[in-house]
């Protein structure tokens, strides 16, 4: 025997590292049951079909051709440089914005804090605004990682605000907001800001003018900060919908000289742009996320800005501990360098809005077919559907066959549908209250798109006929926890809007009016 | 007047974070000093010459040709990857590690976490192995960033553990960590680890067997982690220094055919190559921190490894956040290509050694020829020198002509130097206890090193004389406080060995024993 089988056992790990582990994001578990088996057309035609990522894949033969041609390394790439980004790279992004997002007042190399992706510029965002324990509010449905994004490491608290049917793209679903801020104020709990995606994610829609003047009143009356994460901003498509071809992306521009307003459509109203800014709120409670992961299609390069243009304590937190979200100088000069290339870019980003809408299109009238619904997309690689009609067959299916229900039924569709070799993100992972949503991706090359959307149809199918094997997922238990409730005080994520329990609570009569058929 | 005008001030930044802003690392002090007007030798002729930094230029000529040709994009460098990193980078640096580091056992991919560089990796371990207010002890003096490193972010505390007088290379320094570690347990801290730098910064020298031994003894005995930080394990060169040219470093080797053994020397011995660990210490305990900026002398990158081969809660937790230190893609690729040419990295690493030997001796011989002493260097880029002569002489001559001592003469001497553009690394900003102690780099180009030295010499020589302006620089006494103490229980940085008030410490009566002429 050695000494070490005499030794004490090692101290545990931190007790906020294990909550960590212990609540993996349900977004994750969903993707990681994809990993497991990921389709590739040559290498894993049996494996699956990724539908549930927004993963724009529709640009990458341009990427790969442009990318590698573009990285041209100067002595200074080798040095330390600055950890909040080079002013090369702050300063192209900022050229870029004022391009691209109308800023009322311009925008600055200043302005910008360069991060290791978007997810680290939340994350810079909660740990600069809250203490420990303070709060940042969502309404539901939202991108999953915002959890993770503003708890972890920070120690704030994402709070989930159910909107109870209303829509966040109506003005009324400020009530909701409300009354969350109440029952805050109530529990003793410091909320110091919101979080907003727009374009939204997962509904795919652009917030307008009323509702964002709406959003930012309500954090003026609270005095409260609003971090709007504007990274789909130029995956923006509905002005291209009229004129495009599902079959087959319509490319009758001149390349050379693309119009950078053909980019734009009326719809995406960056938080910036409001020229009445001032008049809503005090403009040093706004801040933006932007990110070259989406617009841009490559989730891999991790390059994320966060934007405080008005608050000077803000923007010197942010960068105040860049060493940990440092990008690297060698992906900082090649994102410096396809930035400062204008001409390229309006070419990249308009092609990708053509293929990206030609692709929603293709989606659009294979769901139709199938008599799914769906909220029409404006914007992102995605589009929210209702699967409920399925989720309720699978209940009267089990109920028939074993008499038990599941609780969540959408869990067991998402796992017959892995099963079958097709991956969408379920609902649950948004923190929807609805039963039956996903999330379904179609910014992906058109032979794989159509084979997993043919692995859904089937699976749907058989729904219908009833002629699927079909069982309940031990861990839905566990997938409707991580996503709803938890109130440890340390803890990072809470959800003030569910305080029922969950058997109490009344099923909903209707899903969101601007679910459509 | 508009409506902001009339809004309440917008909530104050968090505490923590106005705490990690207002507590810069004086290391970070120093470089920005520097980086005010950076010496440039035709652009910036009269700026301030870096002899401070452990940035390597010595190879810049190298990486510039053979950076841009080894980035070969793929397809699935678009997409999100890995978070810790990919499974390729982390075989091939498995293989590094196993080719290099003499591991009693074999490091595998997944004994990896990839972090965007060695202090996220820091960071990382410190968020795993402590709840907030946990400490890790680390013996002075000792790389300054480590205090953010361990502190920031995590709410964990670097606690001074200074040596008073003793070397960190031998064997008896473990009494102070034995008495810190009292000192902790009597004021209720928990300890939860130690760091240690291997090759050591700011002191460039390695740790032989024995006190390797009695510190993993003294972890062992505490059950205590043990992190060893051996970023600079390849810039090893003590082993050329007596073949070495201080005006030409010599490259009489096959460049096809580096024999991996001549980059290695006895001096260097990994924590992971100790055949008898598990006899010493619960191997659960140990862990590894590497980094690809200074072997590779690209700081830029911001690559680097946590590495954790026997604890699964740790391995586990080292990953657990791995979102928020995620490598880039294009980075990781690249980094990949360049570790799995072997024949590259070994003609690379040999020459780069040869080069810091020579870099190093044409330093000795100046120091030598100013009669300044040093403590003898192995490896890294700087070496451990001593100007307290010029300090006492400072103090003399500015109470001769105010009346006034400066309290830290070092700070008093940093600023003539850099009034005459010179730069380097003040030895407070390394928690050393020792007056005018400073850390000089050696790792640049022969005409920056020889003016730099030429302008430090001239300095020295007019303080010898007098005929210089000197005054107390006004923010000494921040620069003093910033090394030391800290007490704040929510913070971060605590000084155990440094209860004393500094006017009742008694002054050292000689320097570490470790410093020769």
């Amino acid at each position: 025997m050695t000494a070490a089988h005499r030794a004490p056992p090692p101290p545990p790990i931190s007790k906020r590292m294990q909550r960590d582990i212990d609540d993996p994001i349900p977004l994750k578990k969903g993707v990681l049951r994809f990993l497991e088996d990921p389709y590739h057309k040559t290498k894993n035609p049996n494996g699956i079909v990724n539908l549930g990522v927004a993963e724009n894949t529709l640009m990458a033969d341009e990427l790969l051709d442009k990318l590698p041609k573009s990285l041209h390394m100067e002595y200074e790439d080798l040095g330390y440089g600055r950890p909040n980004g080079s002013v090369r790279l702050r300063t192209a992004l900022a050229n870029f914005i004022n391009a691209h997002f109308n800023p009322a007042t311009p925008i600055k190399a200043d302005h910008i804090v360069a991060t290791n992706g978007a997810c680290a510029a939340i994350n810079t965002f909660s740990y600069t605004l809250c203490n420990p324990g303070d709060a940042m509010l969502i309404t539901a449905p939202y991108y999953g990682a915002f959890d993770p994004d503003v708890s972890h490491k920070s120690g704030a608290r994402a709070i989930t605000v159910n909107l109870n049917g209303r829509s966040p793209f109506e003005v009324d679903h400020i009530e909701a907001l409300e009354q969350c801020m109440s029952k805050c104020q109530a529990e003793g709990i410091i909320v110091k800001g919101m979080i907003l995606s727009n374009p939204h994610n997962p509904l795919a829609r652009c917030y307008s003018r009323e509702v964002l003047e709406a959003l930012l009143k309500f954090a003026s009356k609270h005095n409260i900060h609003v971090v709007s994460d504007e990274i789909y901003a130029l995956s923006l498509f509905d002005h291209h919908l009229n004129d495009a071809d599902a079959e087959e992306p319509q490319f009758t521009f001149d390349a050379d000289n693309v119009d950078p307003s053909s980019l734009h459509s009326s719809s995406f109203i960056s938080m910036l742009a409001l020229p009445n800014l001032v008049e809503l709120i005090n403009p040093e409670l706004v801040h933006i996320v932007y990110g070259m992961s989406k617009d841009f299609c490559i989730n891999g390069l991790r390059v994320g800005f966060a934007i405080s243009p008005f608050n000077s304590a803000v923007l010197e937190g942010i960068g105040g501990n860049a060493e940990f979200s440092w990008v690297s100088s060698i992906t900082d000069s090649l994102c410096s360098t396809i930035l400062e290339d204008t001409k390229w870019t309006n070419w990249f980003l308009l092609r990708n809005q053509k293929k990206l809408a030609a692709s929603y299109l293709r989606t659009c009238k294979v769901l139709d077919h199938l008599n799914i619904s769906y909220l029409p997309a404006q914007a992102g690689h995605f589009m929210w559907i209702d699967l409920k009609p399925y989720c309720d067959k699978i209940k009267d299916l089990l109920m028939e066959r074993s008499g038990e229900a599941p609780k969540i039924p959408s869990q067991t569709l998402f796992n017959a549908l892995i099963e079958h070799k097709v991956y969408i993100a379920f609902g649950e992972a948004f923190h929807t209250e609805e039963i039956g949503r996903f999330r379904l991706s179609y910014s992906m090359n058109k032979d794989a798109q159509e084979l997993g959307l043919m692995r859904m149809e089937q699976v749907l199918k058989c729904i219908t006929s009833g002629d699927i094997e079909l069982s309940i997922s031990p861990d839905e238990e566990d997938i409707y926890k991580l996503s709803k409730t938890l109130d440890d005080v340390c803890l990072v994520e809470a959800t003030v809007g569910e305080m029922i329990p969950q058997n109490e609570r009344p099923e909903k009569k209707k899903g969101p009016q601007c679910i459509v058929s």
